[in-house]
């Protein structure tokens, strides 16, 4: 495996495939199969889960990892073309990233949104660019666009709940949150559930649709799939005999770029905070999911996420699992 | 071993047959006993030596481990119940910690006390809540009220220098320091000694007393193993046949809440700097323990910590030995 | 080995055994080698390229390491002798040194020059200092005047490319950089070039000769090794039938305390800018190396870095596969 980027780029089989991988190596562990191999984990924006579940895996594995963060003083990357470098930035991403990655056998970039222009994020153009630098096998820990990793972890988690796929109903609703989050996890998920074959409704206010882009890729996943996709603001019609609802804010793509104007939007909309009441006409077992950090009293009411509605740490803890597949298929000689 | 937490878990001979683990491990090491094992290292709280010895000690034994720490931006950490997160922090611990926990087969988590309120730091309710989200075992690397680690390397330490449990004359000094410090060194330290069966004294100035419930905990402990607990303000009768000063500056319990009220009661102790003329009627070879990091000029004088009295660095690398007595013991299948 | 803190410290015939070395660790991985041992990795300075090629490489060794850098909240390190401890630093190195070398099979240390006094640095007093306080094998990973690990690599580097050792010209260039940058690198990069038995050329404008000390330890090599070592402020002189240009930026000499004075002298060299026009009486295949980061358009003309003449991306990669080789002869028993 050259790359794990985006799970559009794998046929269903192998997405199968490589979770009964991470069953088998949760079972059978194999501590020495990737003794004296060495991840790279290049973290343009803050980590929690991903950078210790990627450090985790690895070890569990038998090899190893490093770790350059933001956080450390790393002279701050420049990656503009062409400029002449006088100001603060000491180093340009053309020298640090092929080193970064020399150092591995593969590399994990995290780089959010630079939210300048959304069509530059929706073509996903900031990791593209530091993902083309590095010769070695690339894993997207999150970019502007996408988050494969925690696709394939909620995928895992629905397996394990016998979610069906074929006929489960899938809901992705928008949030409230005070900040304008990135697209990446609801992109990444509204593809993943239409990948899976299920029926797929995204539920979002005025103003927070996802791009076409976003719902074009889903669409045609849903078709290879037999999956089916849609997109309503009525809350009772998205959820009508609902499976799963996958709670995410995100920022309001109709001022993507004006955070003012998406202020003014989402403070009308602090209603948008998932309890009970939503789950009126789902399905009795209905499953709440989120991908953390998830913010109590504002996302999601307390006793969702401490009901047995809430699946949201066992979506974390396979992280690490599914993770552990992708490295053993990328680096398993 | 299903928690390492408090030593007063602990039966005398198991803290013996650690001891004796701690001493084979060095003198034979087992470098692929942990193999595929993950420690997870939370702290909420600055670190050095804990930091850097817990690594180590997974790395001499075959396994690895991950740090989350503050001084990363994990988006900050929200610990009340039934807040509604509309602030800065962005998780909270029901979430964080066993997320954090199930990356791992064992977790240590430093918190410092709060205080907020004595009660609560000497009941420890703070690491007891974040130790209770964990499903796996837990180490205390420092809490509001105890040290487990510290005390488990001092214990060994005084082992090695043949300081006798029964008879052995242990005084734990307050020492100055501009800060208003924790308790859980000292409370840690008397606990231990009094468990080793020492005669243990604490001499401190008026107003920083130890709690009740530390003097109390000491002193079933040294019912139990034939010890003695004392306190006194009077240096000259706590050092007379001294074996051990251990120092240590700590709050004033009078004042816990009190920062400026604690402040105008230390500032008339900078005399309360050990020194030579301390040592006037202790032991001539009377030792010197303290558990870094260590003010010099402020705590103690240069001349014994650089002097033969000194055995600080020994205590501090003690820390990784033991350590990797408890992991081995909780580990290894 | 006991120490790998100067390339002066061992005979021309080690440096090819341990390059040899560091080739066949690449060809044939040994990732059981040094399983269980631990390399402590002392940062009192910034790193990129260090931090990440000594951990991957004692992961590929099958070992680990842990990290103390400035930016963790280690409380401040005092370093000065006598001192009341009363202010912000809460640790003196004479006890944080000793420690963290204990925990490990070697220690790393790097510590920048304090330009509080050139003759100091010279002596690389700081660096002398913190090795003598621990009591492991010690690896400088950047003094104030030294830094044998990308010295090694870019020996490594020049042989890869049959860059000749006897009869190759080497011109190390000094270059523009808004900030006064430390010698370590030029004094270390002249006197490896002399030892190679090159016929080395120092380049620099009027107030940035370089130290008598550092050009007299680089012409004793040129004589032991048949090399040689001349300087010039006279680029097409200096890059006559050049093999090699080594661009690298350092503080004025002359004025080595005096920021402003030094602002005043290197902001009127904005020209020296290693562009392709440089290269016109050069040798065709003249390679540009430069240890990284590197500012763009400052330093080097972007065509350069980009272009067939940069080898500066296999210099950082092979600082991993030197430090592997020293590695392996320090720890492997």
């Amino acid at each position: 495996m050259l790359a794990f980027n985006d799970l559009a780029d794998f046929p269903h089989a192998e997405i199968g495939s490589l979770l009964k991988l991470a069953a088998r190596l949760e079972r059978e562990p194999e501590p020495r199969a990737l003794e004296g191999k060495v991840l790279s984990l290049l973290f343009l924006n803050p980590s929690l889960r991903t950078l210790a579940s990627f450090q985790a895996a690895m070890v569990r594995l038998g090899g190893g990892s490093f770790v350059i963060s933001p956080e450390m003083s790393i002279h701050g990357l420049e990656s503009r073309s062409g400029i002449v470098m006088d100001g603060v930035a000491a180093e340009h991403i053309r020298e640090a990233v092929p080193v970064i990655a020399s150092y591995g056998d593969a590399i994990g970039i995290r780089a959010f949104a630079e939210r300048l222009n959304l069509d530059d994020d929706l073509a996903d153009r900031r990791f593209a660019e530091l993902a083309a630098l590095a010769d070695k096998p690339t894993i997207n820990m999150e970019s502007a666009i996408n988050h494969p990793c925690q696709s394939l972890a909620d995928w895992k988690t629905m397996d394990e709940l016998a979610i069906p796929s074929t006929g489960g109903r899938f809901v992705l609703s928008w949030a409230y949150h005070p900040k304008a989050l990135p697209l990446a996890v609801p992109a990444a998920t509204v593809h993943m559930a239409a990948m899976r074959g299920m029926d797929v409704v995204v539920l979002r206010p005025p103003g927070f649709e996802l791009p076409d882009a976003v719902m074009d890729k889903a669409r045609a996943a849903a078709e290879a799939s037999g999956g089916r996709v849609s997109e309503t603001e009525d809350r009772r019609e998205a959820m009508e005999g609902a499976h799963v609802i996958y709670a995410k804010s995100w920022s309001s793509t109709r001022h993507y770029t004006d955070r003012l104007a998406d202020q003014a939007l989402r403070e009308e909309l602090t209603g948008w905070c998932v309890d009970e009441p939503w789950f009126d006409n789902a399905r009795e077992d209905c499953r709440f999911m989120h991908c953390l950090p998830v913010r109590r009293g504002v996302v999601v009411a307390d006793r969702i996420l401490d009901g047995p509605r809430s699946v949201v740490i066992r979506e974390a803890q396979n992280r690490m699992l599914v993770q552990m597949a992708v490295l053993y298929r990328m680096l398993k000689g």
